[in-house]
């Protein structure tokens, strides 16, 4: 029998990992907390601080002369984070709105191009995802299919427009993009909130995808998503928002709505300046660590988190979902166990591992590479062992039931 | 012949104004600069400044467990809005998006509750709002009429929607908010960007509104906008984007959409947490004001300028648009001139008056009452009067001819 490794073998890990040094970039004031729901809402960094320190003092000092700069940020940030996340071209992406709108922009647009042909997705898909779309499916008198799984999704007859997240909110699956996108006939918008930032992304030939910045981007809480819309599709979409940041001469007197060329025609209102200049600045970490050794390091953070569970939880009821070979996960990794929700709730309250539950019975622990050691894995999950082999859990589930 | 108003009078008047004091929560890096735009973006101030901080803290020190604050963000600060500015009862208001977002939700949600009649507004609205209702009716197969005058807009047959700027964003004219609600047979969608936080509002009986926090309320560049439906409509809305935070059980696993009760149900997404704090940092100034001081004193500003406009500007060519009783008009003076552009561009390049241009010959000028004073406004009607006499926009005309 191999033995799981031990503390040391944590620390020699992080001794060789290049992206050691980003960690000081994210001060955590709490420093016995392990962090581990970056996959949730990530961390502040200096970097990010400084940044919106800038955007203020932009506001102050040039207050509405700043508009000649922050006009250009939902592309000019776009154009960054699809070069450096998204592996897509300049004028393809643009941070805008929530993920939420951009979905129904994307999707009500998507099926303009296919007048006839069935809305799918599948029913662990992300709630968001699967409310726009019935919503949209419903607009236009498309029938909307929610398939039991991925693989039933993407034999849906007849369909339209799939919608799938690259990877899974809860299970932590990561989706073949590329191949997904060669084989099907559908178009297909991709839902990149638990990818973007953790893992590279190969956008090439995909036609739509839609994601957020306050994951593992670190663009701060509820900070702004973003679209792709491959460049050849442009001209040929229209968004059901005409705003006047969508159209092509902002304030014509005309009485009619022109979208503009490109991916501006998907804007809608007045873009968030602070915080797309938080991103902007969130995006000078990634740029500096590069997202091959940002995969990189997730795959090595969630494999020493995988070995442990199976060395430790295991015994203890854990059950591991997330896929075992890096290429088929993202830096999240999920634990089934019963009694996930008490477990979830204790590990916070007592011993400072802040994970997060999701329905019905998964613990998921984030292991955002920017700021997460292997150190830090190790001990969230020597915790995790020490506190559910104690039933501290049970403690925190008496008092749960007790409030409710 | 009564003698215009000297510097001493306009000195006077800040000597007796109850609010002069609120000038130094704004302060200007730039102290030579008249700044006149804050009708079109609002400039920082310490509170917001501290409020941005407080909240880029909660980030750094909670992390994700600030949600159990932020959560509350959209409803608490649009309840104070409600209150402080609005007229509204709590519940009634929300604080998300983007104007144009609000406005496309509301549109379509109003739609619903008015299966026949058709979608107007007036030529002279605000271009976005034309766009996303054309868009709005488009997409529902009505109607869409596009009225001369707001006169017009008024009488259009079987209107089911109708759309207006409370203050007109180019002329300054303010409506009579109340009584069109009262005999309006068409449900009302006011625009409040123009006049929120420069007048008191007061939305009793009316249907629907919506607007922006970045002019007046001087919540930050590309802030959150806010909707208002009146309590009585809300259960019998639905948002054509169903998102998350609109549900009912935000991470339910079951397939269906089912929107939360009340206002809530016109969220969509993740809300923008910096923006919204600053926001309500943004109402605490205006707490402490006072929107009965604050419309006093946007009145007694705009007075003096329109009084030295005619004493001084007629004869430069000027026309005072705006309409010269207070209670028809908001906190912005629009001056129309023939060669309008080159010298709003004079204005902020040469003498630092900072005001903006509209389409075809507008010069506005506005004057936000919480840091603008009576000398300032004196101050930029005498700058104004010697750069046009001297005929320095020329210079800059012939500038901005030779660049295009």
């Amino acid at each position: 029998v191999t033995q799981p490794p031990d503390r040391a073998s944590a620390e020699a890990l992080d001794a060789a990992d290049p992206l050691a040094a980003f960690r000081s970039r994210f001060p955590d004031p709490e420093p016995d907390r392990l962090y581990l729901d970056g996959n949730s809402l990530g961390r502040l960094s200096t970097d990010v601080e400084h940044g919106l320190a800038a955007a203020i003092g932009t506001w102050r000092t040039r207050a509405v002369e700043g508009w000649a700069e922050w006009v250009e940020l939902p592309r000019r940030v776009g154009d960054r984070l699809a070069d450096l996340c998204l592996g897509a071209a300049p004028g393809e992406v643009l941070v805008t709105d929530s993920t939420t709108v951009n979905l129904y922009k994307l999707a009500h647009a998507a099926l303009d191009l296919r007048p006839q042909g069935v809305v799918a997705t599948d029913a662990d898909n992300f709630p968001t995802d699967r409310y726009v779309l019935e919503g949209v499916a419903a607009a236009r008198g498309r029938r909307f299919v929610l398939a039991d799984s991925v693989e039933g999704a993407l034999q849906v007859p007849d369909a339209a427009l799939l919608c799938l997240s690259h990877v899974d909110y809860r299970t932590g699956r990561r989706l073949d993009l590329g191949g997904i996108t060669r084989a099907s006939e559908a178009m297909v918008v991709w839902d990149l909130s638990h990818s973007v930032g953790a893992v590279a992304i190969d956008l090439s030939g995909a036609d739509l995808a839609v994601g957020c910045s306050y994951k593992y981007l670190n663009a701060g809480p509820g900070g702004p998503a973003f679209l792709y819309v491959r460049r050849e599709l442009q001209d040929a979409l229209t968004s059901p928002v005409r705003g006047w940041f969508g159209q092509r001469d902002q304030f014509a007197m005309g009485p009619a709505y022109e979208p503009a060329p490109g991916i501006d025609r998907l804007m809608a209102g007045t873009p968030p300046v602070l915080a797309t200049t938080a991103l902007d600045a969130a995006l000078d970490v990634v740029a500096e660590a590069g997202m091959a050794a940002i995969e990189r390091k997730a795959a090595s953070l969630t494999d020493l988190a995988i070995t442990l569970a199976d060395a430790w939880l295991a015994e203890l009821g854990f059950e591991v979902v997330t896929p075992r070979s890096p290429t088929e996960r993202g830096a999240h990794v999920a634990l089934r166990h019963p009694e996930a929700w008490p477990i979830c709730r204790a590990l916070i309250e007592r011993v400072r591992v802040v994970g997060d539950f999701r329905q019905p019975d998964i613990l998921r622990l984030g292991f955002s590479p920017l700021y997460i050691s292997h150190t830090d894995a190790w001990d969230a999950m020597d915790r995790i062992r020490t506190l559910v082999a104690a039933g501290v859990h049970r403690d925190i589930d008496a008092q749960l039931r007790r409030v409710t």
